[in-house]
């Protein structure tokens, strides 16, 4: 016997994605509920041959819900996720409303599911570009404790919603054309260019984006003192990001151990052929469910064979945001 | 009275671009030559209102020229370069071919201008990534020597030259198309995605391109002491790369420390507006003689306030390239 689910942004990128992922996955439920702004309402899903309508999510919304998974934004979280708590359902939130709430639980299933046990109601799925750096990297850090993380990433449209990933399409085809470029998804053009994350600035010169990683990290590894810096770019990719990460690492460590403990590793899949220059791609990632990761290198700049660089790539909208969520969801 | 002045690889996506800046610099010669491989030999090139015949590349080319401008590849580097030095011309060489022999002088005006008294015949251009990097690093070094350098690149096709700029348009009309993709002039798709610097991969796992910013900037900061380390990456961009900059230097210093050194060092804009989130992007390098750097920020992964992290932008095929030798060629 399943659970009742409610999708929180059903018609959404990441919404659309918890549907594949709940088809492929043969995750049993016994009703779907789907919810979305007034705006969608009225409309209706189609899912395994079953036709759903949109309902407008209110704070009525979660009568016999057991699990309400919310991918509509931070704002419509802390609107609406304690009505679907005090309601008896628990919320998975992919938004950043709750995940630095300290009673909040902040989890990927690959690396800390016992946390999942501690939740009061919310469990907060980290954000797409911490999902897929720390992934990988938790294997390493369980057998030789990382110092310090120096993250690059090149971030695909999703991330900015699916309005982003059509204007992508769009302004492309502008460029070729010649004519001049809309951007109102994103503020500046992606086609044929890359630009600084769009999320918020903060005093310290930061993004969102890049401060995300460096907490959400601390609090998944339970490890606050791991020195994290990161730059976050978005690059003219539709769905899955990429990351150069440089790892410093309290004892010596050969790319050889890294791979073989990747190699195993729960999530990860090694994509390092030197001979034939093949490695991680965003194309390769799309509509996969582990991060890919190669580039698998000796940091020269780190005395004592510390040092380890890695390139990744893994599906943003999936393991990056609605994979990891049913995870959770499975786990409960 | 001006110089003569042969352009070897003159039909070319660099090639092309020395035309442009001597136009553009009122780079005074007194003749040009166009040289090209057999296959571009009878074309011709009108430049300055006047039509010019491509010759083809032997040996015996370089009579009575003064500066050999060349960017054909290293091998043809290798085969032509002593043949103008022969005949009495300095060549200044964009390619790879001799950037590394101990006595040809490896320059960037605005870092070692001085090294170009020491030529032989022969002075070489830096690599594209390496000139884009350090043209705003060596500004800091010079004050707070830099100890570590991370850098992870976002690099244009032009860098494959004009055939991957083309393909890299074709192939975006296929993505958009719902077409299969095109690979000829690129191993691997780059609309819509990224992937590994396409240059041959070295026995430590770096590929060409990544230890070109080593090696290259231990010479041209005669600092051999400099760790650095370096992930090449493609990305769907037509001309001008960017860079994600990690510094670690000896001394504390602070990001507005860093902005005036910047706001007056040659060669480099500071484009850092966090209050509209507007910081370099490759279609504002594009074109443009300088770096432009921005997202200036402390590492407070690094104690002490010793780490400083920068992004820049700037166009491959000019300051990477064609821009950087005619600046030598001016010194000459």
């Amino acid at each position: 016997m399943g659970r009742n689910i409610a999708i929180v942004g059903a018609t959404g990128a990441v919404g659309q994605e918890f549907m594949s992922i709940i088809d492929e996955r043969k995750f049993a439920f016994s009703s779907l509920k789907m919810l979305a702004s007034a705006r969608s309402a009225g409309k209706s899903i189609t899912f395994q041959g079953k036709e759903y309508p949109v309902e407008e999510l209110t704070k009525d919304s979660f009568k016999r819900v057991d699990i309400a998974l919310f991918s509509a934004g931070a704002g419509r979280s802390k609107e609406f996720a304690a009505a679907a708590v005090a309601a008896g359902a628990v919320v998975v939130d992919n938004s950043s409303a709750f995940r630095m709430t300290p009673d909040v639980p902040l989890v990927i299933p690959e690396i800390n599911p016992q946390d999942i046990k501690k939740h009061k109601g919310i469990i907060a799925n980290p954000n797409c570009s911490t999902i897929i750096a720390i992934v990988p990297v938790w294997p390493l850090h369980k057998v030789n404790p990382v110092k310090r993380m120096v993250v690059s990433t090149y971030q695909a449209a999703s991330g900015a919603g699916q309005a982003a990933m059509l204007e992508l399409e769009e302004q492309s085809r502008e460029v070729l054309a010649g004519k001049p470029v809309t951007c109102k998804a994103l503020k500046y053009q992606l086609a044929f260019n890359v630009f600084s994350h769009n999320s918020a600035m903060l005093p310290n010169g930061y993004n969102e984006e890049e401060m995300k990683m460096v907490h959400e990290t601390h609090k998944i590894f339970h490890c606050p003192e791991i020195a994290i810096t990161a730059t976050c770019i978005r690059v003219g990719v539709l769905r899955a990001h990429c990351e150069s990460i440089n790892l410093e690492f309290r004892d010596p460590i050969t790319p050889d151990e890294v791979r073989e403990l990747l190699s195993t590793a729960p999530g990860v899949t090694v994509m390092d052929d030197r001979v034939n220059n093949r490695f991680p791609m965003p194309i390769d990632a799309s509509g996969k469910d582990n991060v890919l990761v190669g580039r698998i290198r000796q940091d020269e700049s780190i005395p004592d064979n510390r040092g380890i660089n890695l390139w990744v790539a893994g599906d943003q909208l999936r393991k990056g945001a609605a994979l990891n969520a049913i995870q959770i969801a499975e786990l409960l």
